[in-house]
């Protein structure tokens, strides 16, 4: 165990008769924060797996968050969860999408599996101390089901899987030529005839562990199965593209709070104030302060949206299998609306910030220019315009946005 | 008494053994709200004084809303009152004005009268049906108090006075040269030396009797006197501005809001499709969904920011003569964050929601074109770049903005 | 002839040797500005038929600008004849409009008509002072051509037709169902069976006489058919569309200049520093200057972009009928841009210079507001978004614009 | 001599007459292009020295293309050499800088020197095939320049020196305590005291050998010195920052129209078509159609707008000693608007072209983020709010750029 771990090991070792809530979970945050702080910039350069940093998360207890409390987890709600990965982006937006993904992966149980899948999975998750990721992308289909006796057979690839890198457990797809439909179910990472290639080569997002997943005659036994080939989607189960949804709104506005945050402070202790501004201070300079007090509003705002999408989505969530297609279609707008504002004003601070700094803020041992790659990349997993028609289509007509991957 | 004040009479008329609240409160609003929307257009062309619909208005019962319930008032608290407020600026935003600046001077008397001129001005407004308006401009020094034997005597002009025209009772202004600070009071609108000249003449917001209000020998008792010269004033006593900034803002959610409202009507039912889109209805064509996707991502913000403005400032009001200063400044950069969102978003859709419509939407009798006349001259209060400026400030260094008449 | 016209008239008088160009023909239009300019603001709230107006166009000679110089026209180029367009528009853009009219439908004979026709019609124009307006929107077919002995007979309504509201002349067009295409024509206004409806009611540009034509068995010789149903449009005859265009663009440039000088003085002059600014003169403020700034550059990028597109334009037609598809097309990028530019920054500067002004800008008196209303009508000719569309598609695929009547 | 030097050296290698011009010149510009752009990627990710492409710039003979035809030079104006640096930096914007600040260098001896100094340096760096580097910066005054008998000596550093890091020859700048003032001279690089340290570590323009420069009593003879130290400046000599400013809104374009031509072959050849969207080609989108169109006007815009000011700024260089401060300001108004310009469309593209190709794009090996991580680097050579500070004082008070190292 690394120094860093240690310390937010003994952070969380105190004999917890109680799952951390408030105060006591926000200690815990802040000293895995601080402990992915530290060496973020260099290994947003470096790039690859980030195996140190993955302990961490583990030391940290964190990964227990999500998981329900009569099984032995911290029990806490989507807003809440989401709201680490808010936090732990600010510094780390890699590392909190690898955390982020785990707790959407529980999701994914919780949302399509049975009672007994739910208790074996989530539960068994907290005994192994398993660390989830996902091979699901819903658009790449060259993984192919094939039926078999007890269970089916996975072939093929499957490209952009996040968090699959080191990880135990990964929820899979695969495309069912015969049914015209995707199978949903869950693996061990170590199964015979899976394995993963760590070939992500992005210029942001550089350690989320997305690599390509190759299944050679993989063996899924039926009980493993969440969602089988040809099942009918409950309402519920769409809430879980919902969910993913929120998890980047979250690592955008992280991501747009650390870019405003690093920024602030280049402009309030480095900044130079430019010859002819006739200030003292950089950030005296009216033309700095509105350009500052512009993304404050934006930011805010885009947080606003974030945290009444997230309460929306988790009174569905609280619904059960009673919710309906209306609410879920409004928290579906809440939803795409909060992506699109966090998307936007996160690009934003991120390239504009410079605007404020002057060319010193620009040196690489900064690393300030890891929000926008970050962002840049991260955004384009499904496409704003697309999303802001979605929206247009709903404003004009009413009309809720179509369940999908990305909606 | 019209028809129209007629109907909104009998929907109020229904002994009402409670306050309205909720539903009940919602269907008084919409009468009104329809009785205004019925002649808006229409008045907003012709401009000058709208006693008919100040009528309407003292029929609704809402000149109660914001009065104690103690006092047989309606009790709503102010996010309430600024919600019918932004309501009924969806449809006639002038009136909207003169209604929000009755329950302004309302709050100032309660903000800044002792125990006793609160009970007998507010209380004394429910019995005698009075409608309030304001001389109180801050900026416009040109009339002048002198202290007199049991008072003080004022004499000069005062520009902009919103609501003056028609109104039964004035919150005043006064400069004290010697202390060099304001005298602030109320007067009825009837005393003697007191005139009120309708000279406003703007492009937009053309029936909120905003008048020039000329002071001859105006004899202010000291019992009707708010703040004297000289006063220390208290942190309670500088939320006013925020409150008058809160309308300013809710003023420009519901011009935001009816431009949205009007120009998705027309997009929907009127509006045909470009020769070359290869779509069957205009609100079929993607880079008109686009568009209005983007706007209700900017207007739902601006409504949350607003929500969420309104919630601190209500608190900082519950706080009593507790409040901090660090609760009012926090309470006023949510304040400026979300006029400054509503100011832009109002702006953005009232001017190019018609890229959308095609050249009929600009027809003298639809009169679409008020939202961006309404919002423009209304926009101008304050400037928007310097709020900005002050919230880059908040940014960068953490400082709260100065209490001013205007932040 | 009023005295207005009498001045105009007087600077016309000298007996013309040469046709006025440089230096003479500036002289011209500048008095033509100042006549129209002195009573811009009052007839822009008026509205109606501005018949001393015309008659001040007619009296300034420019009527002749385009006309040959073999004919005794002024020879004016393309470009010329549209910076004539741009500088009254910056004053006046309906009458500016009414102005550019004639010679686009000057130009109309020019490129559809014969050499017999051109000379009639043309130097017809000349020799009977007339002023010609159009009847020729192609989007609106409920006006009818059927075929008789010697011509034509048309039935039907038009709408949208510009300047025809006291013309002289009209172009025209009219549907041919059996060929499915637009006969195109000319016809005097007084021609029995035709009559014109002063119906326009839009918010802006309200003095354009643009009205209704009604045809009841209008007669229409052959010898004044200038495009017959069923014709192959030649490449020649599609710079007709570029003309009309670069007739909007310069309008909205003129008026985007007109707002710009117009706000520019008033802040220079007129308006007054926020008390907190820290500064004299509204226009020693930063966050003043910063937006004149920008805004000091979208223009001059605007008009660069519309001489570019005029220069080519006057190439294509410098071309005759050798000028080729490819010519052409570049020529209609060019246009493209330069209206899209220009309408952006126009509605950019007319409705954000208030901004920069305070409240006292928007007073009617001084009417800065119909810059917006005036742009916000003309540019809804056709929809800014799918000239955007066509702009991408050449620069993705290299595609030039497909000839139609706007584009 | 590499194969790529070769290459380009058989381009030159013909026994030129005359000097190469328009086609000649433009087949050795592409030449040059092509052999920089084999290798920009991947030079763009590693930084440090590009000691083969300067030699790759060496042979193309492109170093005389602004030297006087009268010493064997190319004899190219200001427009033409900009036209060369903006064509390179569509490929390479950090050799590009090394390219043009070679050739702002001999204009600083055109402008501050005298005939003798203009023909020993500018024809000697023909003779000696010289590259030109600058220790220029004027906002660091840590080098210092003291008076000796026959000339000064220097000491201190120099930092952000552009074409330092192998250069032959450097202009220089040290300040003079007591005359408050700078002096300007020329050096060889390899003068005694001098040393270059190669230490620029910024996230851009990582090729720009902008180096560190050490003075260490180093001698420099008074024939050397360009401007002694409280030499009042002439208006000529303050056309030199405009065209130190036309080399960055050159390198601004170029970078912009690289991302533009990258993006848009992207989206040609590889991006795919959002499954909702409905079209068979990403480039079929009308809302990828739409961006693409938008940022074709603003880019045509920004060249318009550089190929104005680069005329004027000729016009007033061809003026010589006869050159007024009014020409010159008018000059400086045209450069600063486009660079402006320049500045912001080239942001706007590389940062959103990626909102039209999808997360693909965004591999490291395609280097796409460059055009991002170059131009934020490179547009913080002065702040852009304080430009467009400067050109809205001319906006409103007419009031022209003062002279200074950045206007």
């Amino acid at each position: 165990m690394t120094h860093a771990a240690a310390h937010v090991a003994a952070v969380t070792a105190a004999p917890a008769l109680e799952p951390p809530t408030g105060a006591a979970l926000h200690t815990r945050v802040e000293a895995l924060a601080q402990a992915l702080a530290a060496t973020a910039v260099e290994r947003d350069r470096a790039g690859g797996h980030a195996a140190a940093e993955r302990e961490l998360i583990k030391a940290s207890g964190l990964l227990a968050l999500s998981i329900e409390r009569e099984w032995g987890g911290w029990g806490a709600d989507a807003p809440t969860w989401l709201r680490v990965v808010r936090r732990l982006a600010e510094v780390d937006s890699a590392l909190a999408h690898v955390f982020a993904f785990h707790h959407l992966q529980l999701a994914t149980v919780r949302l399509y599996g049975t009672a007994e899948q739910q208790r074996r999975l989530i539960a068994g998750t907290l005994d192994s101390g398993a660390f989830w990721g996902n091979a699901l992308n819903p658009l790449d289909r060259r993984t192919r089901a094939t039926r078999t006796a007890d269970g089916w057979r996975l072939d093929g690839v499957k490209s952009y899987c996040s968090g699959s890198v080191g990880s135990d457990w990964l929820s899979v797809s695969a495309w069912h030529e015969d049914s015209g439909s995707l199978l949903i179910g869950v693996l061990p990472t170590r199964t015979a005839g899976l394995t993963v290639q760590a070939d992500w080569e992005a210029f942001g997002q550089r350690q989320t562990d997305s690599g390509t997943v190759r299944f050679d005659g993989v063996r899924l036994p039926d009980a493993d199965v969440l969602v089988a080939p040809g099942s009918t989607p409950s309402v519920r189960g769409t809430l879980r593209p919902l969910l993913a949804q929120s998890v980047l709104t979250q690592l955008y506005l992280g991501l747009a709070r650390g870019a405003f945050d690093a920024g602030r402070r280049f402009v309030v202790e480095q900044a130079q104030p430019w010859f002819s501004a006739g200030v003292a201070r950089a950030a005296d300079d009216p033309l700095v302060q509105h350009r500052w007090g512009a993304w404050s509003v934006g930011l805010r705002a885009a947080e606003l949206l974030a945290e009444d999408a997230a309460a929306q989505l988790q009174q569905a969530l609280d619904a059960g299998p009673a919710v309906t297609a209306a609410q879920r279609g409004q928290a579906a707008v809440a939803t795409a609306q909060a992506k699109a504002a966090a998307h936007r004003i996160g690009l934003e601070i991120a390239s504009n910030l410079f605007e404020t700094t002057g060319a010193r803020a620009t040196s690489e041992r900064l690393g300030l220019d890891r929000y926008w790659r970050n962002l840049r990349v991260h955004t384009l997993h499904d496409p704003l315009d697309q999303k802001l028609r979605d929206l247009g289509r709903h404003a004009l007509d009413g009309r809720l946005p179509e369940p999908s991957p990305y909606s």
